[in-house]
């Protein structure tokens, strides 16, 4: 392994106790580097949240690849949990501890180094482009966002955008996330009149009219899949009264169903839909049913072709496995960057992940800046 | 009015505190005026409890009118709630206040001035037997039923039974009681598997098959009412998960229903059905469902015959009111007499039974009295 460290960046970066929002020196040591290698820095910071944004090469219409990532991490929970020092970068057989190392500092890192060394050896005739949030982990309403809002604003652009998260769920190198099922949760209030057990005419129970309605949502089919998505999910997951009295029929039942979704809807559909069954309910049973709905984020995909393609033959070259194009799992900025430009994801195995002893093996982020080396030269030749 | 005053006696009575299981002097109230008159009076004490049992006329194989009653009242909560004394038998305006004035002393009262007037102006030939309880309002173990267990041992015998609770909802006469609808309690726990809910394949959500199962009891007719009884009802009285996340899938969800039911069932066959319903849900969607059941007390009836068409005639007499024939309303001690004989219960209208400022009409504790004087009158001649 020539050139750069990705490592010893790691290690730098790690060394950093950067639990969002705190930034604690993390972007000055990439600053430094990418500066060094000629790439033009730029601090975009709002509202209390520090982001990078760093371009090789010319402004402007040319061949540009972009690179997303955090050097955020989450809170390290009790300090006596760890075995290591959580903000120590030590190795030990091999091994590198500490909080971000896999997520996703060695990712940064694996990265700029990739980049460094291939600007200098290899001048591309287009650009290279980073934006680098500390807002990953937190509410994200200014990292990766204001990072793009600058760009729309500063005519900066990417044609392309490859996320460094950690993808792969077992084996270096098993998947490429090329999209998101979309996330939201529905609360119903049930409202009846509450009244004797005995004299159940007298009252008007909400909690058949709550039982038919879950009962109807967790028995309907949403869809049975699409081209890259596994099918939508719908899951109940509380209803609660909170009486005590079994003589008491009471007036209000509350409920709550967590929705994944494919390319086959989006939040306001379902939003309809959910509002539809609830108002069926209420007619039925001459109960009031309120609902509130928060829509996490949609679904979204870059389907595959060039960039996907891209990205896997890289890793397949690299660790000699055949990534996966999944859409699987939890949030991330690629959601963002999706309104941009085309934009998949690919990084390390994940599973220490926001985990006490979170840690990496250190031929892993040698093994990562590799294949992103290989997706630079096989994107601009 | 000629006689001994029922609402001189009601007002002595009142003025002991025998809240559950208290006596305060009660039972002596009655054991003096009742030993004057010729009765026969036994302590039947047991557990804590006293009873009172007393017979006029001969024990044995002659007509033997039987009277039951409690002495004991409820808890008075707040004093300071009150507005009069709750012990105090104050009377203004013609009402007398006070806890038990309505539930219930004046019954108790009623039926002895009645009986001690009656033996005294027209011995009957035959027996008048009163088994008057402290545990009525209580758990009731040691009360009514250590009275009939006494009366079995001691040869004792009642071949008719009046209570004398209060059984009027809205004007005195308006409604004798013939017996009750059963009461039983059935709690479910549905447990399957925890999981997130992006991926609820992984788990084995309990909320559907619960949802299901409560839709399916509730939605059961369990009959369409009998000759003397309204359809039996069930009432899902609360379902409870109590869990906080929306990315989690619980493991586990309880609820719990409560049946009145009429003569075409019984505690043990209703037992049966649920467990069925239990099972089929348990089977069809691969969850432990555990049902826990609780049966408070079965339907009972003493049918439309001599012992309602006596009381009945009596009512209307000294009330102009022709008594509903009911088998509504809550638990009572009737359910213990039913099994030794007949038994029917009339009494004043409840309407301020349990509350604060309890309180009856004088008046009705006067009409009262005439009206048990004219059962006895009808009963023995
Ligand atoms: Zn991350
Ligand atoms: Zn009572």
């Amino acid at each position: 392994m020539s050139g750069l460290d990705p490592a010893d960046l790691t290690a730098k970066l790690v060394r950093c106790a950067s639990v969002t929002p705190a930034n604690d020196g993390a972007l000055e040591v990439l600053e430094e580097v990418l500066t060094a290698a000629g790439f033009d820095c730029t601090r975009v910071d709002r509202g209390g949240i520090c982001n990078l944004f760093a371009r090789w090469g010319s402004k402007g219409n040319t061949k540009s690849f972009g690179f997303n990532g955090h050097t955020d991490v989450v809170p390290i929970g009790d300090e006596a949990d760890w075995s290591m020092p959580p903000f120590g970068a030590e190795v030990k057989d091999g091994v590198m501890y500490g909080r971000g190392t896999t997520d996703m500092k060695s990712g940064v890192a694996a990265f700029v180094a990739a980049a460094v060394d291939f600007v200098k050896d290899t001048p591309p005739d287009g650009s290279i482009v980073l934006a680098i949030t500390g807002d990953e982990e937190g509410d994200a309403l200014d990292g990766t966002t204001a990072l793009l809002d600058y760009m729309a604003e500063a005519g900066e652009r990417m044609d392309v955008c490859l996320v460094g998260e950690p993808t792969c769920p077992e084996q270096m190198g098993d998947m490429i996330k090329i999209g998101r099922r979309g996330s939201m949760n529905a609360h119903f209030k049930v409202t009846g009149t509450q009244g004797h057990a005995a004299y159940p005419h007298r009252a008007n129970n909400p909690l058949p009219a709550m039982m038919r309605l879950m009962d109807g949502l967790a028995s309907h089919e949403l869809d049975q899949g699409s081209d890259h998505f596994d099918p939508s999910t719908l899951a109940v997951v509380t209803v609660d009264t909170g009486n005590k009295a079994t003589n008491v029929i009471p007036a209000q039942c509350r409920g709550a169903v967590n929705i994944r979704f494919n390319d086959h809807h989006s939040g306001a559909s379902l939003s309809e839909w959910l509002r539809g069954e609830a108002d069926k309910i209420a007619e039925a049973f001459g109960v009031q049913v309120d609902v509130d709905i928060k829509i996490s984020g949609e679904s979204f995909i870059t389907p595959p072709g060039a960039l996907s393609d891209l990205v896997s033959s890289a890793v397949e070259a690299e660790t000699g496995v055949k990534p996966e194009l999944s859409t699987t799992g939890g949030t991330s900025d690629a959601r963002f960057v999706k309104a941009h430009c085309p934009v998949v994801e690919f990084g390390l195995v994940g599973q220490s992940m926001h985990q006490v002893d979170e840690h990496v093996r250190v031929e892993h982020i040698h093994q990562l800046k590799s294949i992103y080396a290989r997706v630079l030269r096989d994107y601009f030749t």
